[in-house]
This record gives C-alpha cells, sequence and structure tokens, in this order.
C-alpha cells in the first residue's frame, strides 16, 4: 500500500494536466487509474451485505447530497440504473453508536463501470461516501465525472475531534446540525460540548432545573434536544460526549446554587471575557452530593463513555480568600492548591467512574492519584501529553488546534500530535496519543459567523489527524483546501455566502469595494481583538471583523507573486501582476472613503483603508526602485518603515494581510 | 392620507441624501419624518391589545429575524429595554385563518423615541411587521435604525396570489415553506397549489390510495405535511388553496384509474413538457363518483373556502376520438367540446359546491349556467375578466403575471389588473376583480433554482397587488428592488447565493470571467427554452441557463448609460463608461475558451461568448464613428447587421441581454 507522499505523486503523474482531486483527509493510499465515471441521473446506490439502518439512511442522503452538488434529479424514478453505479458492501452492522476506536477504514474502487465501496463497519461506509462526494466534479467528456481511482484509508488517530463551546454563546440547534454535517464531510468523529461556563448553563437538568432556569438566560438544550443530537451525530458516525467545566468557570451553577460556591454570593452569570474568581467549594459535601446527582442524570443522557470535567484555569483566587478552605488544606495535609484541587479531583473521578463514566480533563488535573483511564486534554502542548503518556495516562491535543485564535490553516496544520519528542517515545506510551480536538472557543462568534471560523480551517485539522503524518505540505493542502471549501458550502455550510451577505449588510448596494478591501485584511491573531474595545456577551458581532475571514487568500497568492518576483526580479510578468494588485490597493481608500465615512458601523474602517493604500504605495514605490536597479535612498526608508508597524490596538481588529509580502519587496528595494 | 405619488416625491424631499427606503409593496400613505429609531441589542417588541396566538408569535419570529438581519444577539436577556422599542397594538383575534377579504391594513409610526404598530387584526399586524424590517439599515449615526416615518397601508386588492406547480416537477417541503416565507415578506396572501398535473399526483388520498401511490414515483406530500403547510402559512398570514387539474391535464390519475379517462390506457407517468390527449371521460358516472369522494376528501383537507379544478388546455381530442362521448353528446344535444366540458363543470360545481367550497377554474370554464360564486382565473387577459365580471362572476388575473416566461420585473409591474378597459367598469363589476396571482409553473425549475426564478421578480409583482394603482414608476421600482431583493435572501431565500454556488460548480476554482458572462445574458423568454433541446421530467435542470439570471441588472445598467450618451453624444464621462463596459465584454470570448472548451458542461457556450463578444467589438467600432463624428459606411453596417440577430435554438438557451442596446448605438452611428 502506497503511503501518502508517493500517493500525491502518483496522481501528478497519472493525472496529468487534470486538476488534482480536492480530497480532504487526503487517504492514506490513492491511486489513480484509466478513465471516469460518468455520474447521470441514472445513478444509483446500491448497498448489499449487513450494515444496517445507517448504512442504509447513508445511501439515502448520498442520493440527495449528490442531486444537490450535481443539480441532478435523483433518485430518477423512471430510469433507475439496472446495476447500481456505486455499489456499497458493509460486512456487519458494528456496535450500534459510534465509539472509540471504531474500525473506519475502507476501500473504494471506481472504475467507468462503476464503483464499489467495502468497508467492515458502517463507520467505514460514512467515510468512504465523503471520500466518493468529494471526488464528483463537472467533467470534460461529460456532465459530471468522477475519475477512476483506487483508494484504501483508514485513519491515522481514533480521536478526530471539534469543541463546540456552547457555554459563552449560545449556539442555535440548526449550527450544532450543521457543523456536524460538516465534521463528518471532514471525516471528524468526535464532538466536544461544552455545555457550562461561567456566561452559561446550557444543560437542562431535571433534578436540579433551578440550574438551567436561572443560569441560562433561557437559552439551553432541553433532554430531548441533546438525544435528537447525539442520534443525528451518531447517523453520521460522530461521537458526542459532554463537558461540565469545574471547580472554576462555573459562576452560572451559582445563580442558582450560591452554595455550592467558596464566597458566599449572591451570583450573576457573568457577561464579560476572561478568567474569573468564583470556584466550587471542594470543603462541603453537599458540592459532591450535587455533582453526583447532576452528573447521573447526565452519564445517563450522554451514551459515550467519555465525561470532560474541564479542571481548567482554577487560579485558586476564592480558596485564598476562604478562611474555611485554608482550614481544610490545613487539616487533610494539603499544601498547595493544586494538591486542593487533586483532592477535588479524586473525589469527582470518584463519581464520574461510579456512574460507568471515564473521566477527561485538561492538563491541570494531571496528577499520578488519578485512575488510568483518565484522559488528559491538553491546551498546554504534546510535551505535556508525552508526560502524561509515560505515567500511563492516554491525552487528546488540542495544543496548536484552537481555531478561536485566529490563525492561517497552514499553521494549525504544521501542528502534530506527535511533535515535541511523542514520535521518540516506545511503542506503547506512544499509542496513548489518542489524537486531537480543534476548539472553538466562543467569546467571539454568534451562530452567523461561526462558520467562517470552523470552515475551511478545520478540514486542514481533520487532515492532519486522519491522513498519515507525511502527507504535509502546506502549499499542496491550499491548493486542495479551496476546493474542499467550496464543497464544504455544498454541504449545506454558509462560510461563504455568508461573507457577502454580511458585506453587504454593512455596504448597502454597493459593496464590491468593500469586498476588495476585506479580501486582504484578516482579524487580529490569538486574544488580541479583546484588547481593541470592551467586549461582552451582549457585544453585536456584526462588524468588518466579524465579516472578514480567518485568513485571505488574496494576501498569500500576492505573497507567493512577489517571492516569485523577488527571486527572479528580471521576470516582467510577474513584476506586472504584483503592480497591477498594489495598484489597486493603493486606490481603495480614496475610493471606499465616501461608502466608510457615510456608514456608523464603517466608520472604523477608515483608517485601516488608510493604511492598507499607504502600504500598497510604498510597495509600487519599491517596485519602482527594483526596476530601476538602483537602491532606495536611505531617506525613503526611514519614511517609510513607519508603515510597516502596525497601528497599536486598531479600533477595527483587523491587520493588513499583505503588509509581510510589501515588507518583504520594501526590504530588498532598500538592500536591508 | 397621501397616495403614491405624493407620498414618493414627499420621501424624495424629506429623505434628502438619504436612500430611499427599499420598500416593496411600497404603502399607500407614507410620510417621512425628522430623525431615526436606533435598533440596539436591547431592542425589544412588546404586545398589547388581543390579537392573540399569531401575533405573539410573529413578534417572537419578528425578534429572530432582526437578529439575523443585523447581526444583533436578539432578545438580549441582560438589558431589555424598560418600554418596548416597538410597541404592538391588535385590537382584537378576527377569524383563526386568513381569508378572503380579512383586514390586512395597518399604521406604523416610527420616532426617535419608539416605533407603534396598529391593527384592527393580527392580519394588519403581519404585514406591518414586514414593513418595519424592510426599514430597518445600517445608519450613518448608529449602527442600524429605522427613519423616522408614519405610514398608514392597505392593500389595494383582497387576492394577491403565487401559485406554485409541484406536479410536473415535485417541491420539497423546503422550498414550499421557504416560499411561504417569502410571500409573506412581500405581503403576499394567497399559495395556490397545482397539485396535480399529466406528470404527478402529488397529494395523499386516504380514499383512492393508488392515485398518489402509482401517480407519483414516491413524490407526494402526505396529509399531515400539508396540514403542516396549511398551519405555518396561516402563521404567515397567507392562505393555502389546492388545484386538481380536470378534465385534462390529468394523466397521473390515469395510471392508478384508467377507468376515469375517455380512452382504455394504459396509462404511465408522462415525462414530456405539453398539452397531452388523455382527458376524463365526462359520459361516465363512476367518474363524478371518484371525484366526489376524493374532492371530499380534499376539501375537508384544506380549510379554504376555494378549490381550483382547472379546466385548461382540453383540447378534446381523446372527446372526438370516442364513440361513446359522441354519443353522449348527441344523446345530450351538446353540439361541441365545449358545451361537454360546460357539462362536466356544472357535474363538477355540484360537487364542489356539495362539499361547502366555491370552485374556481381557468378562463376556460367560463359559462353562464355555473354558479355566480364561480371564480375565473385568467391566463388570456383583462378582457376575459371583464366579461366574466359582466356576467356576475368574480375573476382573479394572472395573464401577464407568469413568472416562468422569463420577462423582466418591469413588464410584470407595468400590468395591471384594471388594464384592458377593466377600469371602465362600473364599480360593483370592478369589485368582481378580486386582484391577481404569479403563476410559477415548474417545467423548468427545481427545488435548486426555483428561487432565482421567483425572487425577486415576484416582489415587484406584489407590488402591483398591494399598492395604489398610481405607484407605477418603473425605474423607481427597480431602485428598490435591488435592495429588496438583498433583504429576500436575509429571510432565507437563497436566489443570490445560489447563483455564485452554480457558477462555481460549473466552473470550478476561477468563476469569475464565467460570471462576467453570465452576468450578462438571460434566459430565452416564453417557451422558447423548450426549442433548444429534448426536454423532460428527468432533464438535469444544472446547465449555465439555469444558474443564470432571469434578468440581467448589468445589462439593464447599461442599457441606460447607452441612453444617455445618445441622448447627449457630447458627454466624455459617459462615454468612457460604455467603453469600458463593451472592452470587457469584447474580451470575454478570447479569455473564456479555455475553460468553456474544458467543461463539457460548458462548450455549449462557446458559440454565445463569441457572440457576446462579437457584439461588444460591434459595439466599439459603432463608439468609434460616433466619436469622429462621421456616419459609418453601409459597408460596415451591411457586414455587422447580421450580429444583432441572435442565432437561432441557441443550445445554451440563453440570449445576450446587452443586444438591443448595442443595437442603438450601431443604429445611430449608421444614421439609420
Amino acid at each position: 500500500m502506497a503511503l501518502g507522499l508517493a500517493a500525491v505523486a502518483l496522481v501528478a503523474v497519472a493525472g496529468g494536466a487534470a486538476e488534482k482531486p480536492a480530497l480532504m483527509p487526503w487517504p492514506s493510499s490513492i491511486e489513480v487509474g484509466q478513465g471516469e465515471l460518468a455520474v447521470t441521473p441514472a445513478f444509483r446506490v446500491g448497498v448489499t451485505g449487513r450494515g444496517g439502518a445507517i448504512v442504509e439512511k447513508a445511501a439515502k442522503r448520498l442520493e440527495a447530497r449528490l442531486a444537490r452538488q450535481t443539480g441532478l434529479a435523483l433518485p430518477d424514478p423512471v430510469a433507475p440504473a439496472a446495476k447500481p453505479t456505486l455499489e456499497v458492501r458493509c460486512a456487519g452492522p458494528g456496535k450500534p453508536l459510534p465509539h472509540l476506536g471504531m474500525d473506519e477504514s475502507y476501500a473504494l474502487t471506481v472504475a467507468p463501470e462503476g464503483a464499489t465501496l467495502e468497508a467492515a463497519e458502517p463507520w467505514g461506509v460514512l467515510r468512504g461516501m465523503e471520500t466518493f462526494l468529494q471526488l464528483v466534479g463537472p467533467g470534460s467528456s461529460s456532465g459530471f465525472r468522477v475519475p477512476a481511482v483506487s483508494i484504501r484509508d483508514q485513519p491515522r488517530f481514533p480521536w478526530r475531534g471539534l469543541m463546540l463551546d456552547s457555554g459563552r454563546h449560545f449556539l442555535s440547534l440548526d449550527t450544532i446540525h450543521r457543523t456536524l454535517d460538516g465534521m463528518a464531510a471532514v471525516k471528524l468523529n468526535t464532538l466536544h460540548w461544552h455545555l457550562t461556563e461561567d456566561q452559561g448553563f446550557r444543560v437542562e437538568s431535571r433534578r436540579y432545573p433551578e440550574l438551567h432556569r436561572l443560569g441560562s438566560d433561557g437559552l439551553f438544550y432541553t433532554q430531548a434536544e441533546i438525544r435528537d443530537v447525539i442520534a443525528y451525530a451518531a447517523e453520521r458516525g460522530v461521537r458526542v460526549y459532554p463537558e461540565f467545566d469545574m471547580p472554576g468557570h462555573a459562576t452560572s451553577w451559582f445563580v442558582s446554587h450560591p452554595e455550592l460556591a467558596t464566597a458566599p454570593g449572591p451570583y450573576r452569570i457573568e457577561r464579560r471575557w476572561g478568567v474569573f474568581d468564583p470556584t466550587m467549594d471542594p470543603t462541603k459535601e453537599e458540592v459532591y452530593r450535587l455533582l453526583d446527582g447532576f452528573l447521573g442524570e447526565m452519564a445517563a443522557l450522554f451514551p459515550d463513555p467519555f465525561l470532560h470535567i474541564g479542571g481548567d484555569e482554577n487560579e485558586g483566587k476564592a480558596w485564598d480568600a476562604s478562611e474555611r478552605v485554608q482550614a481544610f488544606k490545613r487539616r487533610s495535609g494539603l499544601a498547595t492548591n493544586h494538591d486542593l484541587q487533586a483532592y477535588f479531583n479524586r473525589r469527582l473521578s470518584k463519581i464520574v467512574t461510579g456512574h460507568g463514566k471515564q473521566m477527561m480533563g485538561w492538563d491541570e488535573i494531571l496528577h499520578p492519584d488519578l485512575p488510568k483511564d483518565t484522559v488528559i486534554h491538553s491546551w498546554r502542548g504534546q510535551e505535556s501529553l508525552g508526560a502524561a503518556a509515560k505515567q500511563g495516562f492516554r491525552g487528546v491535543l488540542s495544543n496548536g488546534y484552537y481555531i478561536d485564535l485566529v490563525w492561517p490553516a497552514g499553521r494549525h496544520y504544521a501542528t502534530d500530535p506527535w511533535d515535541g519528542g511523542v514520535d521518540q517515545l516506545p511503542e506503547a506510551e506512544r499509542a496513548r496519543i489518542l489524537g486531537g480536538e480543534a476548539t472553538m472557543w466562543s467569546e467571539y462568534v454568534s451562530d452567523e459567523t461561526i462558520d467562517s471560523r470552523i470552515w475551511p480551517r478545520a478540514a486542514a485539522i481533520a487532515e492532519r489527524f486522519w491522513s498519515p503524518r507525511e502527507v504535509k505540505d502546506v502549499d499542496d493542502m491550499y491548493a486542495r483546501l479551496d476546493g474542499v471549501s467550496r464543497w464544504l458550502e455544498w454541504q449545506g455550510l454558509d462560510h461563504r455566502a455568508g461573507y457577502a451577505r454580511m458585506l453587504q449588510r454593512l455596504a448597502g448596494l454597493r459593496y464590491h469595494e468593500l469586498r476588495m478591501l476585506t479580501d486582504v485584511v484578516e482579524p487580529l491573531e490569538n486574544y488580541q481583538r479583546g484588547g481593541t474595545g470592551r467586549y461582552t456577551q451582549q457585544t453585536p458581532l456584526n462588524r468588518l471583523v466579524d465579516a472578514a475571514r480567518p485568513e485571505s487568500d488574496a494576501a498569500r497568492a500576492f505573497s507567493r507573486q512577489v517571492d516569485a518576483l523577488l527571486a527572479d526580479p528580471a521576470r516582467r510578468a510577474g513584476r506586472e501582476t504584483v503592480r497591477a494588485r498594489l495598484g489597486e490597493w493603493a486606490g481603495l481608500s480614496v475610493r471606499l472613503r465616501p461608502l466608510l465615512e457615510s456608514r456608523a458601523a464603517l466608520q472604523e474602517a477608515v483608517p485601516l483603508a488608510a493604511e492598507a493604500s499607504a502600504l500598497a504605495a510604498a510597495g509600487l514605490e519599491a517596485l519602482g526602485f527594483l526596476e530601476e536597479g538602483v537602491p532606495a535612498p536611505e531617506t525613503w526608508w526611514s519614511s517609510r518603515a513607519p508603515l510597516l508597524e502596525r497601528e497599536k490596538r486598531p479600533a477595527t481588529a483587523l491587520e493588513v494581510a499583505y503588509r509581510p509580502a510589501v515588507r518583504r519587496l520594501m526590504e530588498v528595494a532598500a538592500g536591508r
């Protein structure tokens, strides 16, 4: 079986001039054959074997999705093919629910006469169907086609997750369902559902109904809704497991149950973002009694064997301020707050285990006393997971996959769970690294913007978790990502259409010039946005920064053009392309000014547009010096260099994405 | 109360430089005041009076829709306004269901301190809420705002409909719901649901289940689904009434019940488009027995008092060919097939009336013997309705509103139900013209394309039915239509996003040049598309013609620029604009050729692109002659004039939309 890299080369040869299929995750083995399978209105899926209801339903969905993707009216009731176009063979039904370690492998063979998808269990069928759909495209000899291929595929890691934070901003059921569709489309198999936070308690508790009644502003999921989500996810081969964050990040619990907190209260739902002091009191038995009752209820609601108890970011201030907690520590011989939290976690672990679940928590919970089936969820990094693995704990990596940090896809893609020395571990220890999770913390996302924050970048992360480690060429990933992004929109996601719609809301009838600007800016990375204004749960997320995409494709393309130019300055064609783009951008500020000044919501973009244009103008000047072949004078450099520093705390929270490329141009022009 | 035209002028004056609000339908009276109402996260709707559940639910929906339109997180649980931002007062609940003649009037007052919406019944509240939402826009002094206005509004006609044809192509429930949202958004109040056709029997009959089982390919609505649709529509103030087309257009009935047909059969579901021979046998008592049973079942299912029996396009061939029918005609003294159909209709009318409904049918059913509560639905025109009104029949106009003919919005808009002498009728007779219906026959639409075929053009027709007759300035309508089109997309319609998505499917990564071409072409009008290829129910509707919009905004704008130029050739600025557009289009063919030739689905567009570019090049030449001030030589004209004739039966079924404008340029240049 050819591994990733070899397969990529193979495609390039066998595929000739044809576009490389926009598959993501890239399969572990792919061979491209001769010819193609035509996709016509007579297309039909045939199911054989004993896959059961999950396979049958998936086959129906595949026909409907193919109809949507191609415009063909499927299934055609009049002329169904005598023999199925895609034959699905599933050996057995497997367990009724998706589970850690399920068999997701499949083999897909496409030939001009027909396609065959084989798998041992329904999970493999589901993954293979996504591959099949990604392969369907407009053809050069018929309306739609699938290239002849032979694919054998299985995941590298069994735990490939996305975390959704419904606590900080409530996410509608529509959003949850849409996201599950997207996850399944790129073979993610685990939804980590962050359900309680300082800012909201989002799950119905029948045993303690004040928890959600008083802690959620009425924005919570009923148990029936959660069961629906779990069933919807299961049909798509996605596990769902909950997180109830404690002892910190728990203010919303204390609104109705102040007795759980270390300080007396009263408490209100937190509206700001950050790390706050309110913390559960680990010294009170009634805390464990309620947690036992509540987690028992949740353990029955969520069938997955894992239950996440958070455990992060407890700074211990509430404990330090409490006489009772201090006395308890002394009495119990607990020297530090970390020891006290370990005590809390051991108590919690007994409760969780008592309800038949395996406990999971963030790095902070790691302690030798915990049972070895505890799973460490790492926001700190691979070293942390490696250390845990050495102690016998399993781990899941999220460091490097925080998609709320608004990094480019390529940067997440470059992070591997085996980095940081993990690949040096003995096989038995390394195998304890189960995989990873992209985390979508929701301070700065709403139902309207979340698609553009998750997609398409999460597809690149999904490839990191699924494909062989050797599949890591960033340019190749980006070349496929664009096609996958469009395909994801056909699956019902809104990250592309929403962009135009939001810009039209901001700009009105003529939004094309605003779009030109927004195409080349990016939201500030990491959590710098918080420093550009006062944000709370109530702050509308309807500004230019919310419309802007995490990553500027135009700036990335421009950067490549600049690199090509600097590598070979004689190439006149490349120079003209660079000049044309800079010329457009240099004029933006003047062209946009009337619009920006006439709309309140756009006034903050006036300095941004001015900065973008000044930077482009300086780039044009640099190009002129390069063309003349004389180094730019020092006075030019000293007057233009300040443009290379971004304005501090820009109100827009946006950055001009072509700044680094212009910097390179200017530095070469000035001989620096 | 100021009428339409005066109000338009008033807005222009009072509004100053501000954009005229993109209201559609334009209200019967509107006065613009000073200032604006800020829409902030504290926005709240307050309901007083006795409007009941419909008003309460609409208020909740309004908050959710406003959230979607503005990006504000509404309702804000933290800081609700002490006093509602929009106060809704509804005097009484009215009847439980929307009905012909319901009170839809409302008064809406918006001031900087708050807004008030008053209505006698829930229907007026629903209409006024749409007006309010259309008024919300980005402001110049705050994030979002509603301009201060005072509106008093009521409809001109009580019957403002849209017909959906689920017979020829089945339409998903999603599509039906989405369309109802759009209808309510532009104050249409009647869904005419065409449920049976030669090509499909789309409603579940429990009494005669073979009808839908054998006549629908499994694509039918269950009675529970239909009840849901009716309830969904009722909450939006939209009546739903069904059509069961007979005695023609009934092939799908005969698949299971050949005994209903005049000729013996057997029958299969018709797959082609057109007018077909199979016709019910009006001489058999068992036909009336089944119709009595079936229509009784449908009369119980649909609460609306109207029931449409079609009655159109029976060419009588089956009757002419039947010995039994001929004998029956002789025996009964029925001289013509029209007399025989009138006999059939009288029998039907008794059945329909017996089930408590009023019968409706197309022009052909008009006959003095029918009861006067019969409603004539006219595809023929206003004269036909006028004649019916003189005989005491009520009528509804669809001639002029066939949106499947792919006319520009302005042409539908120019059609008035009172044209053709209707306005000369005595008031009592004229009042029998209840209104009109846009008809969306579905030969060439699918779930994917139907939004772009209905919207935004149906909004212009909705204005014709709602607004005062004096509101008829086409340029003014178009100026508002663009904003309304965007607003409709915020309400969940897909006519704009779908365009880009379909072009991307056809063109792949780089679709912008294909979009430039598609932006300036239009599907052939009327039913010419049928002449360009072989179309059946199974033909995929995924080609360039399906992506193309019914009306080219770019060509319309260009046409105005050409007119301005020809009116004042000295205006150099205008000339440069025209030249720039023609220059872009002239280059399209060369730039697009590699793409068009590489994709099977686009090969048919090669001659279209060539035609578009040749035409633009000729326009550039004409511009040159105009600029030089010399008439173009006769040889030029004779060599270029053939370009002005469209290629016969173009495979694309598309026409270059700027051809008439280029023709004017060329004619003036050649001094013709």
